[in-house]
């Protein structure tokens, strides 16, 4: 797809559409914006914008559109497949300052928000106002436009669902620059083709969010968190099952082996309060009432030690879970001293053991540290691909070699290329590998739909 | 779009996939094959066949793309809009023989089902064996094909969301023939464009579903009724807000006027627990143990007593709340003695009152009996338009005044054209009325993407 420079006569435009200190050149632009935390893929754009509207943001893809130069668009720069990488150059539009939450709408419990609203702060303030907003990625940096481009998934999709299940609206600067609103404050809609979920997960390529309404929650009453060390993988992660049947829906359900968890407790210089087990549940329950807390905890914990585990630790202040999720939260960064790359994939949640143990032989088989971690309750699980000291050459063969098997796996199990992370510019031959070509077809019919023009975040998914 | 007839030759072949006992020609197929539930519109299909199989479906499918034969699916023929009526003639494809539960997974909590599957059938099923399908529109014997293909709402939406919530996987057959599986078993998915969520509630005009995969829910341990009458329509939808920020959702929350009430007590031959109040909630609530039910109740009970309700009549065994829910349910059928059609429209839910009481003001002025009941806890309301015994000619003027005022008012209070029943061929003009220029020409290119031959249930949504 041939596409036409930034000329001084655009970049002139772009300064009269967001104002000259709004505009950054490449020459000038830090080198963080030439990458994301973690694929191993580099882009300059020739200029990064920063637009403080929705009118900006139609406007600048107006002109992108006529001029025919490729448009990026980045939230907080925190995704792990390079799908907010500009590389095909042209313009990184940066929604860094469209951070305001617009309206906190109580009576219909929907929040309308800018797409660069920092996921952290939300949830904070939110929770200030007695509302609960579910989603919960692993990286609070990310913004939210960023979730809902990749359809983020986290912690408590186990029981409360992905970024998708909470989107209620979306505003979108279609490739065009018309400004079209899909969904809205309404709870259900079945008028026509639903354009909204089609542009939840589509990662900047078929329109850019500049509102977002999602849906608020109550707060839950009680949250306890319970660590649960185990000898066994299996019998851990085959705990998942017999909670669901038993009624029991933790809010979050994760698992972990030594080997992650030594990482994060020395990142983070904190002792753990317990070591030694060589897997680990972590669980947080929510409840209505102390009472019925308590009944779910002696319930749970009474299943887990019938399935195997060692104990059953409770963690009911907010400081002890803290210390419990700040571990669980540091994974990545823990792991992040080496040169990584990581599979995200998705599996029924009864063949994790399986896909696990099977990424532990292809280690040991091709020579290379897989660190794995992840949602044991919902079958996503982060295989993460360290480089430590290997020469870069060999690094790069054995990953793509591993790469190639845990996908292979992940098909033969009825799992997915990504469960929360996307595909972005990494992972697209993957999804090419492992869909029907019919399904890709309509990807592409649907991408040639949306942006004839090619312009909106090119060299992603597809 | 000039279609073919279908020939000798064509019902040669057909015969020659189905079975000859499994296919019927117009002269001899049953008059409610000619239309659906309430929608004013009639259609004859050429032939109507009864596949058994996904292969013998991409069989039939291929034989019309190659031929150029329109392809209507149809489920149990409840919808309201017209949405499963032959209107071009062509094939009926009926999915009443694809009945089967073909498999329940419970350590991934979900069932494989043909959408042929009743979702009364379905709903007791699960329930034997211990788990809950939450979705749970008032038409019962409905197919959840069906349901997959409006994205059918219902009671439990308000708590558990609407059919797309429920929906893991779907196999489709698309316009070509081709055979395609989109999502899984798996509880998340970031991986491309979401097919599965375009195709939920394309009404079959995208691809013919062969294939569901559900998820299942533990079965709430304990389930308690509320019926609590309101001397105004304002102060009943008013406490809907008020519980949500008290951290309170129920599983179902009804609202409905007196008028509708005797027409379904006067229909069902029973009698009502409460009679006289001009509106009335009926809530249904979940919890995990009798004493949160307890709890849950009071608190329910006070918020609605200090909401100006009259009383609160708590009906706590299977058999009061079947009652009370038996009068709900039948509210579409005791309303059908008149010829009718209605408006699904779901506003905010803070606007419910506000286009209920303004029904009442154009019903009074245009001369025509509208009764209005719906879904307080979600904002979706059905307002049916009823003809009594009004002239044919001054039904169909009156009626369509109606609606061109009721719709334009959901759209002044930010709501969409339907809440649940989907477009069909009955609604299209005022989806085309209330939807952005460029929101219906990306509907019409994702039609033109996925049946460029227009052989998918024509003359429905576009």
């Amino acid at each position: 797809m041939p596409y036409n420079p930034v000329t001084d006569e655009i970049l002139e435009a772009l300064r009269g559409i967001v104002g000259e200190e709004h505009l950054v050149l490449r020459a000038d632009l830090a080198e963080e914006y030439s990458h994301d935390e973690m694929a191993p893929v580099r882009g300059w754009p020739e200029v990064a914008v920063f637009p403080r509207s929705t009118e900006e943001i139609a406007r600048i893809v107006t002109l992108a559109h006529e001029n025919r130069i490729p448009v990026t668009t980045r939230g907080a720069g925190t995704g792990l497949m390079g799908g907010a990488t500009a590389v095909e150059g042209g313009i990184l539009l940066v929604t860094a300052r469209m951070d305001r939450v617009l309206e906190v709408d109580e009576a219909n419990m929907v929040a309308r928000i800018e797409p660069g609203v920092v996921l952290l702060t939300f949830q904070e303030e939110m929770e200030k106002r007695g509302f609960f907003y579910a989603p919960d990625p692993g990286e609070k940096s990310a913004t939210i436009g960023g979730n809902v481009m990749t359809n983020a998934g986290g912690m408590r999709a186990v029981k409360h669902g992905v970024t998708r299940d909470h989107v209620r609206g979306l505003k979108v600067v279609t490739a065009d620059g018309s400004v079209i609103d899909l969904g809205g404050k309404v709870a259900k809609n079945a008028s026509g083709y639903n354009l909204m979920h089609l542009m939840i997960g589509s990662e900047g390529t078929l329109g850019i969010v500049t509102e977002i309404t999602v849906r608020l929650l109550p707060l839950p009453a009680e949250l306890t968190s319970l660590l649960v060390p185990f000898q066994s993988l299996e019998d851990a992660v085959g705990v998942v099952p017999t909670l669901g049947k038993e009624g029991i829906i933790p809010q979050a359900l994760e698992f972990f082996r030594r080997d992650v968890l030594e990482a994060s407790t020395d990142y983070l210089g904190r002792a753990f309060p317990h070591g030694g087990a060589p897997v680990y549940l972590l669980l947080r329950m929510e409840a209505s009432s102390p009472a019925e807390m308590e009944r779910l905890i002696d319930r749970t914990g009474r299943l887990c030690l019938e399935a195997g585990a060692e104990d059953v630790l409770i963690a009911d202040t907010a400081e002890r879970q803290r210390a419990l999720w700040d571990a669980r939260g540091a994974f990545l960064e823990a792991l992040g001293w080496s040169e990584q790359d990581e599979c995200d994939i998705v599996v029924p949640r009864d063949r994790i053991a399986e896909i696990v143990l099977y990424s532990d032989r292809i280690a040991e088989d091709i020579g290379l540290r897989l660190s794995s971690f992840g949602h044991a309750g919902d079958g996503n699980i982060h295989i993460n691909i360290l480089r430590e000291n290997l020469e870069r050459g060999e690094w790069e063969s054995r990953r793509d070699r591993v790469m190639e098997l845990i996908y292979q796996k992940c098909a033969e199990l009825g799992g997915k290329v990504s469960g929360e992370h996307g595909i972005g510019h990494s992972k697209r031959a993957f999804l090419a590998q492992y869909s029907h070509p019919v399904e890709l077809e309509m990807m592409r019919r649907i991408k040639a739909a949306f942006d004839p023009g090619g312009i909106l975040n090119p060299g992603k998914i597809l």
